[in-house]
């Protein structure tokens, strides 16, 4: 894609678009399948009935055999070159777990771990410690005070929080205290620099508070990022755009782009459901509507939990499409196949529908279909490109 | 495509390629024709065969999603990535009425407009005034002189003119002098630069010429662009090219990039065949032949029109064929899709016949045979790649 050509080129309209990511979406040949993959094997009439009256396509979420994370993958198909738009790791833990983060604000993940008593680590995870007690030893972390800045802590899951330092001009060239081993010290942050002696004099006074706290006597600190704001979608493609997603990341990551968060007032589709009439009701012309449990199935090698998931997606999907979409995309961000339990660097089948398409090419939504689609394969940043052209918010390009 | 990679493998033989661009080509299903397009509609045993003996694929024009006009489409298809080679309105506007601009010349879109007596614009269009009367008012626009350089005005079509300035260290940096809207008054071209100090006297003085020809009393100026001479197909491409179209437009973006322009002695396809012939006699390896019928039926919707368009096409094709061309390639500039009547961002079919092919992938030359033919999806800006290449005329990259 050009950049910048098809900002150039954005024109408003009334028309609505729906972005449906089912996570983890695509897969790979499966044996016991016959060769088929989960979505091929699950029976999906809506997904099919979409497909044969519109057209199918593949996607590549950032290059051919790179496995994106969920970050890089989402801001892929919103339309952000995930290479030049990157999220640190502590970025994205922040945004993980719902943290608002501002620009400018220095973020890490922390790992609790176990050191002996001559300073050595002799466990990265502090025996996997219950999320219960994370957030016990994070409520007391909360107590430090670093003079200039703010500081906030945030348990994640088991072992793992974030921290967030919020003052004028940090900066995240700081590297891991974890050493990634054990039987070594934890790295010393050196330097002289503002934001080095802020995240020294943390970890000195989390060592402090947490050191008769045995298995969780110390932490370890990684993937220091500096929160940039990203040019929004409003600004770039002239969508108003809202975000309905039941996990925090996948709303961190659509706030990162400017969409608005929608609250679920359930935590199900019933509840997306209503967020989405409302994200309409309010005037919104882009949804971003994430769907999470196929990816947890691949990530579990579940091949009938990932069938089921897409099956409950496809009928959940006629709710959605009755509050009156003028296109429908319905795509993943990234390929999860059951065989490898992990993302993979596979294409991702896209569909859509509405606006006019060269349908009647597909009559099913699958991988094999999808590899003939009218659409054939491109990048994932070209996917809202075709939206907004095919909801005629896009002007012609030249005389 | 990698900037400058063909051109360095370019190497010269006697094989003759036939370029022939059935404009707007490309559509999308229609429902009254049970979901086939125009191509697939068309009765076309010529192409057929050519597509079951050669090789069918589908060409983006400009980026997933882009819609292009004329200008950048041709320019794809001849090589020229219509990103890097961008051409002003005012300069295709003069393409279009066939003058012959020189380097550094800085060309504009003339409207003819009413203002009223406290000079605000009344009428953008000034009625639109007939074509007949629009040759009138440009011939007194004619006499304006204006000291240091050449100022040449042209009539296009009804209260649409353009205006061209000859001289010396020109620049397109002037702004439209249109407001866009009725109220208000023409934009004041400001700024001391010499390319405004000519545009402000012409405006001027064509002001006083027209000042009791209401309804066209005064001129809108839109769309200020240099010209720039681009580096020819011969130079980058090593083809000796002519040009045989009979709108003049697309003989003026050929002459873009350094093709001959052909006279056809009579305005049909017959008159064509006697271009093309020459052509060859004259010492061309490279033809571009421009068949305008289809892309006009499919921006009135007509597809009826536009399935005779194509079949119109079809049977002409053996007497070009005759004259001996080693490659031929037929495609279109970009898709008209009939339902839209509007250029679109679809991709375009493209069929190769003749050096080696993996030929017997197609049986028809159709937009879904092309979605699964031999040469896949590729950018516009391939086309002359695969066409040197199937004609020979690249070397092997590396050793």
């Amino acid at each position: 894609m050009y950049r910048g050509l098809v900002e150039k080129l954005v024109r408003k309209n009334d028309s609505r678009i729906l972005l449906a990511v089912i996570d983890g979406l695509g897969d790979i040949s499966i044996k016991e399948l016959g060769g088929r993959t989960p979505l091929e094997a699950a029976l999906t009439p809506e997904m099919d009935r979409l497909a044969a009256g519109g057209v199918l396509g593949m996607h590549i979420p950032v290059a051919r055999g790179i496995t994106p994370g969920s970050g890089p993958a989402h801001l892929g198909i919103f339309g952000y070159d995930p290479v030049t738009y990157q999220v640190g790791r502590g970025v994205l833990a922040a945004l993980g777990v719902g943290f608002k983060l501002k620009h400018g604000d220095l973020a890490a993940r922390i790992n609790f771990c176990t050191v002996n008593d001559s300073g050595m680590v002799t466990d990265r995870r502090a025996g996997r410690i219950s999320t219960e007690k994370c957030v016990e030893l994070v409520g007391m972390l909360t107590d430090i005070r670093i003079e200039g800045i703010e500081t906030f802590v945030i348990p994640v899951k088991q072992h793992r929080a974030c921290v967030v330092f919020r003052g004028e001009d940090l900066s995240d060239d700081i590297q891991d205290t974890d050493p990634g081993l054990t039987g070594q010290r934890p790295v010393q942050v050196t330097g002289s620099s503002e934001s080095r002696r802020i995240v020294r004099e943390f970890q000195e006074k989390a060592g402090e508070i947490l050191k008769d706290r045995k298995p969780a006597n110390f932490i370890l600190l990684r993937g220091f990022a500096l929160h940039r704001e990203f040019p929004s979608i409003e600004e770039r493609f002239g969508l108003t755009a809202a975000v309905v997603a039941l996990y925090p990341m996948y709303r961190g990551v659509a706030g990162l782009v400017g969409m608005n968060i929608m609250k679920c007032l359930t935590e199900d589709i019933s509840g997306q459901e209503k967020a989405v009439k409302k994200a309409l009701d309010n005037g919104h012309d882009f949804v971003f509507l994430h769907h999470k449990p196929a990816d947890s199935a691949g990530e579990d090698g579940n091949v009938q939990a990932k069938i089921r998931a897409i099956e409950e997606f496809d009928r959940a999907l006629p709710s959605f499409l009755d509050f009156g979409f003028d296109v429908v995309c319905i795509t993943g961000d990234h390929s999860t196949p059951c065989a490898m339990k992990l993302h993979s660097w596979h294409s991702v089948p896209v569909l859509i529908h509405g606006g006019p398409q060269r349908w009647g090419c597909s009559t099913a939504f699958s991988e094999k279909q999808a590899l003939s689609g009218a659409l054939g394969s491109f990048m994932s940043t070209d996917i809202v490109p075709l939206l907004l052209a095919s909801a005629g918010k896009l002007a012609k390009f030249g005389a």
